[in-house]
């Protein structure tokens, strides 16, 4: 057992400070990772103010992570001391069942074991994420993360990254395509990316007229105010795909109307209270689709790693220490970071 | 002109009565049906009423039509005198979008002619439906009807039939699948058999024990009582497809829920107040997806003929005279047949 510091919540409402605990031995296959950097993402503080429900305390959030690996399991193949590597919100699955098979661990059937408050059964207590020194993971669950691109703007990539990668190559997204991106968050501001990636002609959709030359640089092709009907009006029947990043409760069915026949709107924010409810009508008239999509599988995060690499696409950022945590929680509730906090895990030390 | 008599509302509030008016004489493409059987669909009942809003008076309804050609124009190729016909929903469409180039009519960019309460560019006024002795189509827009089945059973084919059809073969039902139709009236009883032909293991889900028998009668392989929350837990993420044809405000969710990972539960009913919203976790969680669907295009309700000649399959009708139009329509808001009303033109006279 290695002893670790991390940062835990003890409560819904406490702050999150400083926790020690213990690391697990490096298993056979299991990858020992020194954490350089964590992203911050929204679901620490649904968990660690239980707003989800279901937090077990003391929790240790974090599951952007992104570190060198410093011990490896003598039946390790895939990873070597020394080398860069990433964890993002799953550290195991049944690995059997079909969804496991598929490489859709995130569908697993009895249920992935998720990086933090997940019961982990190396210890019977639950899982720690990445707010922390160091993590031990089986080496199925780790990730090679390129030396090319800027490390702490890869650990976002591990959640952020792959929950719109992933729908976006679901269905299909590419070029001849026009493509929306709803919300300029976190998850949108990667969605936009890769959408501009895949070449389609992405359409950013956001409340505020103050984000669209940022938006633009990120690789929007079209800026919409979405509380301007007018202008939403002009795009009815037109997008192939969009992809819905908002989490909170909102009109649905302004953004289904303006999707072409058979085309899908998935969503992957989850709000805490329901949207309004949407419009059947709009889904029988032209055939339209209403869907989800939860992270990705390990193996399609890789592709979005490679793909990354391959195309210089990071996160936007902004680096904090691990103190400031609670102040950066507060800033994300007001929209107020471009677009990413990533924790500078030096800091701990 | 045509002098014609039919049965129309004067009014949301006034019950149906005798109604004259005039058919146009067939133009070079036109094929004049005598209508022989009207089949009696909800939405009839909803456009009598204007409980969609939008109904011009006055309205006669059906759309459910079969009969016998009296008349073709003389550049008519594919009817002759004396052949049974069928016409559904649409009487034209603009034939040029892309939508109509793809024979999905129905969705039509500018908007498909439907065949009642719909602007009639031949005669300035509204489209007169099926509920009338006689009807003139443009040839594109009649259906081949078989003399081998019982001819005022196939009528409910031409809605009921293809609305439940179209969207068992666009999600690809077939052999191995596990498939749930919710809901047995005129469009459930309408989907059973089809999944039931198609090879699908078909459940039917309703809230009525009284209708099990019937249901496997019909086709079920398994029939489950909705209300009962144990019984609905024993299906989770099991479907492959479900097709709901339930138009009163549901919980969607309850379904939602059964579906597998990627799989798709189809709305095709509409109903006049939302369902309680979805719940976006059920959506995420498996990559679920919720759809809509309307009728389907000319070519596929001339497949669908062709498959119910093949397999035999009719619409379990009760057969009234048009006469009884008002208190049928009493019966059918009551649930009270089984399970499509048709009407027998020869009353008329």
């Amino acid at each position: 057992m290695t002893k670790t510091l991390g940062y835990a919540a003890q409560s819904a409402t406490t702050p999150l400070d400083a926790f020690r605990f213990e690391r697990r031995e490096p298993g056979p296959h299991d990858v020992q990772i020194e954490i350089l950097y964590c992203g911050v993402c929204h679901s620490d503080i649904h968990t660690a103010r239980n707003e989800w429900k279901g937090t077990t305390y003391p929790v240790v959030p974090g599951h952007e992570i992104v570190g060198r690996v410093t011990k490896v399991g003598n039946e390790v193949t895939a990873f070597n001391v020394g080398d860069l590597a990433g964890v993002g919100c799953m550290v195991d699955s049944c690995g059997t069942c079909p969804d496991c098979h598929e490489g859709l661990e995130q569908y697993c059937t009895t249920g992935a074991i998720f990086t933090y408050n997940s019961p982990d059964p190396h210890t019977g207590k639950m899982t720690y994420g990445g707010y922390s020194q160091r993590i031990v993971v089986d080496e199925r669950f780790v990730l090679r993360v390129s030396d090319k691109l800027h490390l702490p703007a890869v650990a976002p990539l591990l959640c952020a990254g792959i929950t719109t990668y992933s729908p976006l190559r679901q269905w299909k997204v590419g070029k001849g395509q026009k493509v929306g991106i709803v919300g300029l968050g976190g998850l949108g501001h990667m969605g936009l990316k890769f959408a501009h990636a895949l070449g389609a002609y992405t359409v950013l959709f956001t409340t505020s007229p103050g984000k669209a030359a940022d938006a633009k640089r990120l690789g929007a092709d079209e800026v919409v105010i979405s509380k301007n009907s007018d202008e939403m009006q002009c795009h009815l029947n037109s997008f192939d795909f969009i992809l819905n990043t908002v989490a909170a409760p909102h009109n649905l069915d302004a953004y289904l109307e303006l999707l072409k026949r058979d085309a899908t709107m998935c969503l992957v924010g989850a709000p805490e209270d329901p949207h309004p409810s949407p419009n059947v009508f709009n889904l029988v008239f032209r055939r339209r689709r209403l869907a989800g999509s939860l992270i990705g599988g390990i193996k399609e995060t890789q592709e979005m790693l490679d793909f990354c690499a391959e195309h210089h696409i990071v996160s936007d950022i902004e680096m904090i220490s691990m103190q400031q945590i609670n102040e950066a929680y507060e800033r994300m509730l007001r929209s107020d970071v471009k677009y990413r906090f990533v924790i500078d895990m030096a800091s701990l030390k």
